[in-house]
Order: C-alpha cells, then structure tokens, then sequence
C-alpha cells in the first residue's frame, strides 16, 4: 500500500514518542505530505526542528488544524477535551480526526462531542511503544507487526475508518475494529494492571531501608528490572490512563488481588501442590503468545 | 584469570539451565576440567551427552562426587537435603561444594549438617537465567557481566570461599559476600516478589472469559508479555523458593499489598496527584539500574 495519496496535510498534535514516530513515517513513506507538529513546550518544538519530523511548528492547535486532512491527537487523555473544544471551529469540512491514546471510551467522550458535521471522529489505538517518551524517542519502525485498534462509533463515515485503517497499515501494523468498551477492557488486562502493578511494586522497593535500596539496583536481574522498564514510562500520559479507565481497572484488581490473596494462602501454608499447578498454568500462555508473534 | 588449575574434577549435580551453562563455560575456558553431570531423568542425560558438555553422565550422585574437588548443586532447592545425605559419606576429603540456588538460608540448613569434616560447603548464587529451562537452554555467556553472591558462613575456610569466587569471576561475574539471611532479603525484593507478581497477574488473565482471552494474547504488547515471559519460569523451582524464602516473601508481599491499595484508593477517588507523584519516583529507580549497567 503506497501511502502518497493518503493525506495531503497532516496535523500532529502532541509530539512524543508516537507522534514523532508517526511523522518519521510519513517523512520516509510519504514524503510529499506535508507535517505541522503542535506542542505546548518550545523545548518540544525545538526538538521536533531539529529532529526535521515536520515541516512546520507551532503552540498553537488551531493554526495547526488549518488546512489538515487529518488531526492526530498525541496528547494525554486529560488535555483531549480542551484542544477538542478550542480545534472544533477551525477543522476543515471533511477532515479525519483521530487520536493515539490508551482509553477508547473517554476519548469519544471528550472528543466526539465538539467534532462538528462534516468531519469524521475515527478513534484509534496503535498498541505499540517503549517505556521512553518525548520525541526524540520516537522511530519508524515502532509500529512494525504490532496492532492498532480502531474503535468507531457505529455511525462513523466508513471511508474516514478505511482512510485511518490505510494509515496505520502502511505502518505494517495489523488493524482490528472493535468497540470502545471492549477495547478499555482488553487493554486494563494487557496493558493497564501490568503497568499498574509494575509502578507499585518499584514503589514499594523504593521505599526500603537505604542500604537495601542500592543492593536491589545491584542484583535487579533477577526480574526486578524489568519491572523498572515498564515504571518508567510517562508518569502524565499513565495517570490520565488510570483516571480515564478506572472501571476496568479497578475490577480487573480486584480480580488479581483475589489470586494473589490465594497465592499468598498457599505459600503460608507451605502448599505446593496449588503453587505448581499455578505456575505451570501460566506457562501456556507464554506459548501462546510466542506463536501468535507478539513475543 | 585463567581457569586451568581452578579444579581437576567437577561433579555438577541437576544440569538444567544454570549448571549446563557453567558446564559450557567449563568446557570453554577450562578445557582439561573434567566434568560429571548428574541428572535424575534420561531424557536429560542423553541432552547433556549430545550436547558434548559433560565427559561423563549418571544418574546416581554418589557416583557422581567420587573423586570431585567441585561439586555443583544445581536442583530446585527441595532436593538438597535428600542429596546431600547421600552424597556426604562419598565427598572426598578436601572438595568443596556449592550452589547456585535462589535461597541461601535454606540451602545451608539443608546442606551443611550432612556436610562430613575436611569438606567445604560454600552457598551462592549466580544472579542469572533466563525463562527457559533445561540443558539445552544454557549458554557460558549467561553470567557475564551479571552479580554472583556467594553466603559462606563465618566458619567456611577462606581458601574455598577465594576458590568459588575465582570460579564465577572466570564466568565474567561479579562477586559479592554477604550473610545469607540478608541475601534472602535482597533476593525477595529483586527477583521472588516480581517472579510471584507475575505468576499471579498471568493466572487472572488466564481466566477471563475464553473470548477475551484470545485477544489478551493479540495485544499483549502493551506490557502483559513482559510478565508473561517472567511467569513462563521453570514451575518446580519456583515452588521451592516461596517455600524456602516464604517469611521474607510474605513480609514483602504486605507492603506491596497496601501500596497497592494506596494507589487503587486514588484510582478510585479521582487522586491524579498522588499517581504521578508515584510513578515520577519510580522513574527514577530505572536511571539507577542504567547506571549500574544491569538494564
């Protein structure tokens, strides 16, 4: 799929790790597309110059919107809303707007209410990353083999679906439409509680007597670290992911503190029988994932 | 340092990931060591022998230790007592025998009685591996650059200890010396905790409805393939450490359970700040372990 035709003018509103890896895509695939980066901070901006990702620059959402064929909103969840409201008047009658973030539910509840007639809300989640942010950690290839989930309203214009689904493909990303209630709850599973539960046990480590705290950095190999890795990631885009999906979270918690509560049982009462069957049932799905490529 | 003239005979006993590797290790860098591999299941005996890492094979441990100056324990940590009372009358007088199990006070009050005057008992651990287990899953390269703390107990002649550090510095570890009741400790932390969270975390996701669980798979990129790598360890010597280091996993596991609550509680009630105040902290754990070049 050649992606030169797909859009003329292209709107980045926030430009961190998959924004900026967005517009080094475009750059390479589709180089007579023309890129706005909108950011808040100059420092951003200055970097996204002197990264060359984009053509134009600006603090601006409305004049970065002007004359876009599509918006790409790469903000946390919480900043949605605000930037929807002010965009609204400037869109240009057919434009696509969509969006990157984590939580499907909250983004058409803060978006697709300011979206006016004649432009099209298509909702969007690359599930792709790294525990880096800001655009200088963005690249091409994150993308590759991973997939992006769409999550339209039911009424959504299907050409603006089969425009963002072209977008994302060129990115060798695999595409599946869903609805966003269910993609909120898949991803409190895959994503979400793993997050969640990697930034409270780094926590708790942190908090150790001083002279533990060197030693768990020393000795973190033993899986500790990649823990780490995932509690790295940024602390603004995953606060407003938590606010914005607590339902899901908070019922899949008290799932996981359900079996860790039995986990706990066993270990007290020295029974490995239930210890054994847990940790070879957990194995299974390693396999699984390895086959499915996601490994 | 050159490994020649570390040890004539080595007798490495469970030759699964961590004791095939030093066996390959062995091998490599110690070409004239005589190595006895000793397993309880054919299949893993004609392994090792395929693979060409031992000179000699069996499945009987006292036969094993017969002439050793090294002996290597290297099975999940239930089986040291039982082969340690069968070793002892065997063990040559003046050999040493180590470990490389994840719990130390339980390795020396499962060894150490049986252990007859004239030998040496050194307790450690290489803080190393992989998910996958078995001989054919080791590699010589697995220690490099990777700690090895060794537990000798106040009495254990200084000789054996700088005899087993010399052997793991050959392996390109770094070595430390501490009690093992702190290592225990340490270990709860860096590897026991994470290896229990991820366990649990996957055995919720393998019971969601079958649907949802398909997809799990699909879009474990968001960070639940990182745990399920982590939970696809070897079940049988995962038991046997929360058995063996059950108080200090059990003291580790309240904290993290009321951080958790902690942070379920501002999830719940809409408490953006005391979220990012939390992950901005974790953040910073990441850049230490960069630093200490264990990332």
């Amino acid at each position: 799929m050649s992606g030169e035709k797909l859009f003329d003018r292209v709107a980045i509103i926030g430009i961190g790790l998959i924004g900026s890896s967005l517009a080094r895509l475009l750059r390479r695939d589709c180089p007579t597309t023309h890129i706005t980066a909108c950011a808040r901070r100059a420092e951003t901006l200055a970097a996204v110059e002197r990264l060359r990702i984009a053509d134009a620059t600006t603090d601006d959402p409305v004049a970065a919107v002007a004359d876009a064929d599509l918006v790409v909103l790469g903000t946390p969840l919480s900043a949605y809303a605000g930037i929807a409201a002010k965009i609204a008047p400037a869109l240009k009658p057919g434009a696509i707007v969509t969006d990157v973030g984590s939580v499907k539910e909250a983004a058409i509840r803060d978006v697709a209410p300011a979206i006016p007639a004649g432009v099209h809300f298509v909702p969007g989640h690359p599930v792709a990353g790294t525990e880096h942010s800001g655009p200088e950690a963005g690249f091409a290839e994150m993308f590759a083999d991973r997939w992006c989930i769409l999550t339209p309203p039911p009424d959504t214009a299907p050409d603006a679906v089969a425009k963002i689904k072209a977008l994302w493909e060129l990115a060798r990303m695999r595409v599946a439409i869903m609805p966003a209630e269910h993609h909120d709850k898949v991803l409190a599973v895959t994503s979400h509680l793993p997050h969640l539960i990697a930034y409270t046990i780094v926590g708790t480590a942190t908090e150790l007597e001083q002279d533990l705290q060197s030693e768990v950095i020393a000795y973190s190999a033993g899986g500790f670290r990649d823990f780490t890795r995932i509690a790295a990631s940024d602390p603004v885009m995953w606060r407003d992911i938590f606010l914005a999906n607590n339902e899901a979270v908070l019922e899949l918690l008290q799932r996981f503190s359900e079996d860790l509560t039995a986990l706990q049982r066993a270990i007290r009462r020295g029974d490995g029988a239930t210890l054994h069957d847990w940790f070879t049932r957990t194995r299974a799905i390693r396999r699984s994932i390895i086959e499915a490529k996601q490994a």
